[in-house]
């Protein structure tokens, strides 16, 4: 497979968000979740993430370019545009991409002393084509 | 792939369920587990889960819904109905709705201090039409 | 699709495989790595599990069994037959099962003060018949 | 399926990289990120790693090899031809091998007291005659 076309899914969701709204130690260990993108492909991935939530119509689409030949690893908490995803809720994701990618999902929690982790590949959406 | 439809499978299954019995710290860091559902469809999902143990018969099923376009994350400590799912006890999960859905599932064990957590996507089933 | 037969697949794969020779704080918070069997079907699984090393052939079979409509967390710390998995030793397992089942591995490293998990679902080798 | 011939994929991705640059604890404890390689196949595998950034092209690629019937859990810091891959820095992984195998991936973070861990299934690109 030539991965000059891209490896992965152009469509992939992730149930489980959550931004903890407070943190311990320094900047660096602040509370976050990352979206982290893989562009293998030798075109520009214009990426569209599309919020939902538990008692609201979805947010979105926040837009994110993932160059060609690179990773983007994006804090959520940074997001602005449309609006901020709000800390301390839940929130799931949708990604769609114009070209396939690889896409995975990990959240850094320092409510407590020393910080925890989690990280899962996000799901890939299957699509003709894709893998 | 139209979302509108719902993206994921209407079919999965987590083998590894454990909620920690005891918790160090606020309310908040609670030891629990949480089964995360995203609905991308225009309908509402029935949701049934069934609860596997090492020595007696399955329980429930307990039924949640996960309305259109909208997240669900469960806390499975607050699993009443038929019956609670015990603390400090090994279980597994199979899911099953009437509509494709994505599910997730993260446990955040705070037995000792600073808390832990693991997460990974559920084992989707495959099935014709789902992905 | 009729989880009385058995979701999932007969064969599985793991390739991280860790477990820390020393822990932190009470009995049930030893290091330790859980290997989650879930099985739906109505026949009790017999399993076998191959664990791969870095500098020697396999050792194995271990032969668990998965009752029908069962779920077994095998704490691999406790394999003795045929030969004990030594801890601080990279290794990787194969499971083998004869009906279809779903797989997961979970490990809890407490070797510095609070502890630390790490999850994932195996890696299900897809075959005809199975998911 | 006869494991003799190798179970997995020949390609496999990985988008979150991220080795944290400093560490709390002793030595066995430094934050690093691990790639492990299964291969259960009776060839030994020649595997090479690319790395991808988020700000210049791919370095690489690394070139590893895992034996027949063994696994290898490689040290991503440890990379030292035909580059280093720096600490503090966003990196993604795609994984290529000779024959089939099975690719994780887990990341130990110390760099708060007490350690963190993160794991998760390497994305499987998927082949003809793979899986």
């Amino acid at each position: 497979m030539d991965t000059n076309e891209g490896i992965g899914s152009r469509l992939w969701a992730i149930p489980e968000g959550y931004m903890p709204g407070s943190s311990t130690g320094p900047d660096e260990m602040k509370s976050h979740e990352t979206i982290c993108f893989l562009n293998t492909s030798n075109k520009d991935a214009k990426v569209e993430i599309t919020a939902y939530f538990a008692d609201r119509e979805p947010a979105g689409p926040y837009e994110v370019e993932v160059g060609a030949r690179r990773t983007v690893h994006l804090w959520v908490n940074d997001l602005e545009d449309p609006e901020p995803i709000p800390t301390d809720t839940d929130y799931a994701t949708v990604i769609r991409s114009n070209v396939p990618i690889v896409v995975q999902h990990t959240r850094l929690d320092s409510r407590q002393a020393a910080n925890a982790l989690l990280s899962t590949m996000a799901y890939p959406v299957r699509e003709a084509g894709g893998s």
